[in-house]
């Protein structure tokens, strides 16, 4: 199975042609879109809400990650990594940092193969789909070890106290995780104060809360209404326990 | 064949962890995106969106539909919903009530399996999925049967004398069904008269009309523009006939 | 393999309808989701996005494309152009045009075959798709052969000098082909005046640049930025080289 995981949004040419690509190159693979509007040009926001998804991957998994702003630059190396289990194709920009800090296994290859033709601006299509289909299919592109080294993970705290991600609906994902909270602790952004609660209903329409998310992370809410729209958070916005 | 029809938005997280968990528990089962924009937070009216979709959904078809509020609290019931053939898995809110109703077989069970692990909020990934994979697999989850009364269907009239959708187009859904209009009848909405054509293309770009969508119902729209917008016409917003 | 090629939209219940129709129809072939946004109403437009998209489908791949504002009415029929080897199916209102154009083998039929039930509205799900799933099946829907003549394509210039399509992160696509342009030329657009650069990143954040996008084709952006919304540009803005 192949997962991606972009900015490229859900409109736009852009996941439909790496669709294409993987249908072409990795026929009769299954592919799941998992996330199309990670936190845009934002490689560290959107590795901590990779990171948690990417714990929930079945094993052998290929996830193809693309949020990378510096496409086309030599700032950053194309790379695989390997964390428990599972592959992740993309940038070294950071994306991949916290989920291989957190993996007991982890391991990581520069990519050296190049496609036929590479576009400047479009790597997801033209590099890394066809070397998340390679892997899919039990081929393994020309790649050079690199590890991990303790160092790579300095700056990159276990845990993010900033607003991480916005949903559909408004909710203000955070990088904190709900287990490393008091039981019935408040969080604080932008001066104002939330109370926990176990579930949107526990609270009046137009109220807001915070609540350990699907992914285990705190998050604010409010109930039938937008939190991001009526408290003007936004990605990166600290957040205080 | 699973279908998907949820509130749960194309963007966002939602969507492709639902995807992941069949793609995990029902593996080589084709997995068809229905509609993921159903009117938010609004069970009543999407029921009456999911109505004639559902009618439409070949033989043996598990469709998965989550547009659920109160999901995490005791107010609803996961359940199994079987009409004329095809299998709904979803809360027990009303979703299914009007699509049941007009149903000549129809059937209801109570879903008393439990996940090994039940988040609070997205019982669309945790319980819903699962159960409808297992369906698709041809197992049966723990279940009690629950039917249906004649009761039930108090409060659900066959049409619905209101908005139910708007499109991304703007083009704004009502929950009348064409056929039961008199063949060039009037509508009315917010103190505006909509005559009745048979395609957009029948009035100037910029005019309004009404005709028979694709799923047997009024809609109203403006050709080449948006009624939605031009109208400020809502989910809810009653049609007078 | 079947793609879809539409302004549908990736919300609204249109796309899922099409998908449905396909699953149904054409059991077990692939269905790739190329692009949901083409530009709306817009023909001509999406037909200069349309044919650079085409010459990367593979080989015997048969695509649905449908941008369609007459539907319903006798204005445009309902075609099958082959070209070079691949499929579409769709309204002979000129979205396949540039792509026949520029095809060294092309060929084109009139759909006559009639579905059972065929909306006003909706030829999409009940005409496009099913003709489509057939073609993806080997089969051949009853058809007259029209072929091209030279004249069809008077008016339909090699390259658009016009802003073709705006993608979601707001970056502007012309219609002209950047290998066509001077090296190190300027596009002018409302009076501003763009330089080449190779990508994003070869200028400073908010930045404006030119520089050629994966399609091959004239693209002005915004580095980290939306030169859509900057620019206050759409869809038919005047390009000068």
């Amino acid at each position: 199975m192949i997962v991606t995981f972009t900015d490229f949004g859900v409109t736009g040419p852009y996941l439909g042609q790496v669709r294409l690509a993987l249908a072409r190159e990795a026929p009769g693979v299954p592919v799941v879109d998992l996330l199309a509007d990670a936190p845009a040009f934002n490689p560290r926001a959107s590795a901590y809400v990779l990171a948690p998804l990417a714990a929930s991957l079945p094993q052998g998994t290929v996830c193809l990650a693309v949020v990378d702003p510096g496409v086309g630059t030599q700032e950053r190396r194309p790379v695989i990594v390997e964390a428990d289990g599972r592959y992740f194709v993309g940038p070294d920009n950071g994306l991949f940092h916290v989920l291989a800090k957190r993996a007991s296994m982890r391991e990581r290859w520069e990519v050296l193969w190049h496609p036929p033709r590479l576009s400047v601006t479009f790597h997801g299509r033209d590099l890394f789909a066809p070397v998340a289909a390679r892997l899919a299919r039990g081929e393994w592109p020309e790649a050079r070890r690199l590890g991990w080294a303790g160092e790579d993970f300095d700056g990159w705290p276990d845990e993010l106290t900033e607003v991480i991600y916005l949903d559909p609906y408004g909710n203000v994902m955070t990088g904190l995780r709900a287990a490393s909270l008091v039981a019935n602790g408040r969080l604080s952004l932008c001066g104002r104060i939330f109370e926990r609660a176990r579930t949107f209903g526990d609270v009046p329409p137009g109220h807001a809360l915070w609540y350990e998310n699907s992914l285990g992370l705190a998050e604010i809410a409010v109930n039938r209404g937008s939190a991001a729209q009526l408290l003007g958070l936004a990605v990166g916005t600290p957040v205080t326990v």
